[in-house]
């Protein structure tokens, strides 16, 4: 008698504990509006600083053969955007989206991810023509090789995610299971890449403020240094409010339980 | 009656799909060990290849008042150290020593910190000193900005984890369950530490490789600046695995929900 009275005893104290954060209620909303509106201040913020940066510190955008440093100011512009943005909210809107059906979340998702993509491709092709047109190495630095790890999972995702979603379109029901099962490896693979992502911006703004200002000027802590600092530790914020809104899933393993069955049932 | 069925018919699924994976056996084993071996490997590798890269190219340590380019060394080689080696085994601990008693992981946990401790303080101290003795302004980059947030969550977490142990000694039932309640954001603080860390140790080796060898030699593809590369693409593959190795986990939700359960009633 005692067992069985263990035995029932255990589960309930599960659900109890699972679901403690679902009656939250008003305090939960309270929380929840304001670490969105956190992440989208910055997300947007981040990258509104950066063409700030480039017009007031930097001479503005351009394209020809005879202004090459502001060729190349469209590098930095456009990956912040692709990378930080565009991926910052695509990954973000799983968690943002809650209540609307599954289907718009993920066009949602293919949306900002079909933002970021020429994003990212213009933004290579940039310092790409722009090392060619100055005669420099391509790929020499650290910071290039991470980009490269960084665009190539960025490439795979992409096409793991357009092959599934062409999957649903063909035949939804019969391809379901195999799609959830890759549901685990291309969210932990998203979170790596936009990782990385980041990595790579915050070694790019260590790089560029080093070579336009010189070491002396960026340790005299010159008003530009300091603006290029604040976009990396924008990002470092963005990177401790995204991880945050990610864990709190973790927070409520019931219900990403649930979701983990239903989209393999009813999706 | 079909009511009373899909209701049964649920739970049973969702164990099932749980379930899946402790069942792979051997294939799982072979995975598991191959993947805890890439990650010791690499966490050692890193290191090794730090210390490889001071000795051979930058003339070594000390630490005395006419040699403050060898006792900058300390710096990145104890960051390495404290940062990358001992908190990625801290974190990984979990995964590999699942057949331990939790009691023994946990001061295994506290025996990593406690030696990434002195190497992050004497690592700080050593940079701290350099610049002092070189009359160089403190914390004008990037670099140190990140490095400061990283060291500040750092010490944070380990006051905290310090204070719950220190429950856990004086009154182990009775705080069991308020000491539960701070796993999970001891876990996601812990693994923004972790990525801070290494994000910290990816801008310092970029700032290193320019002021070293300057833009022209590191642009030049020489061996230092691809040594110094390398020591970055290993922490990228350290992030890459923990990554998935912690992803894995998810993989189990029901198994990571027992324990959960378990943490917060017979720890
Ligand atoms: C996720 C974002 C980024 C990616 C994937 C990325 C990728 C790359 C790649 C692949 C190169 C090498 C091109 C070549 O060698 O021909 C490069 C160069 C460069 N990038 Fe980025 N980048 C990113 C963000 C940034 C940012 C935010 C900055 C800040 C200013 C920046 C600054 C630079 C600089 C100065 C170079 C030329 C020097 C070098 O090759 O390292 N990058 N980037
Ligand atoms: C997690 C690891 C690391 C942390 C927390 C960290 C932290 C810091 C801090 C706080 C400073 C500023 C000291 C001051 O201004 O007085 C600094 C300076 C420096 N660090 Fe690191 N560091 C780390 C890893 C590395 C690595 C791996 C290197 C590679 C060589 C490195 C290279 C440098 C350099 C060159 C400086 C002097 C220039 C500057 O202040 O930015 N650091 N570090």
């Amino acid at each position: 008698m005692r067992q069985r009275y263990q035995l029932k005893q255990r589960p309930q104290r599960s659900r109890s504990y699972d679901s403690d954060d679902h009656e939250r209620g008003a305090c939960e909303w309270c929380e929840y509006a304001l670490v969105i509106t956190l992440a989208t201040v910055l997300l947007i913020g981040v990258s509104a600083l950066t063409i700030f940066w480039v017009f007031y510190y930097r001479g503005g955008y351009a394209w020809a053969d005879d202004t090459p440093d502001k060729q190349f100011n469209l590098h930095p512009t456009l990956m912040v955007a692709g990378f930080v943005t565009f991926c910052g909210f695509s990954v973000l809107l799983y968690r943002i989206c809650r209540c609307f059906r599954r289907i718009y979340v993920k066009l949602l998702h293919a949306i900002f991810h079909a933002l970021a993509f020429p994003c990212i491709v213009i933004g290579f092709l940039a310092v790409l023509d722009y090392h060619n047109k100055k005669g420099i190495n391509n790929f020499y630095s650290l910071h290039s090789w991470i980009g490269f790890v960084a665009m190539g999972l960025f490439g795979l995702q992409y096409a793991v995610g357009f092959f599934s979603f062409l999957l649903l379109l063909i035949c939804n029901k019969g391809t379901a299971g195999f799609r959830a099962s890759l549901v685990p490896i291309h969210a932990a693979f998203g979170i790596l890449t936009f990782v990385l992502g980041v990595a790579a911006c915050l070694t790019g703004l260590t790089e560029k403020a080093i070579f336009a200002l010189g070491a002396d000027r960026y340790s005299g802590l010159v008003d530009e240094g300091i603006i290029i600092n604040a976009i990396g530790v924008s990002m470092v914020a963005i990177l401790g409010v995204v991880m945050y809104i990610l864990s709190r899933e973790k927070f409520r393993p019931a219900e990403a339980r649930e979701r983990l069955t239903r989209t393999s049932v009813d999706l």
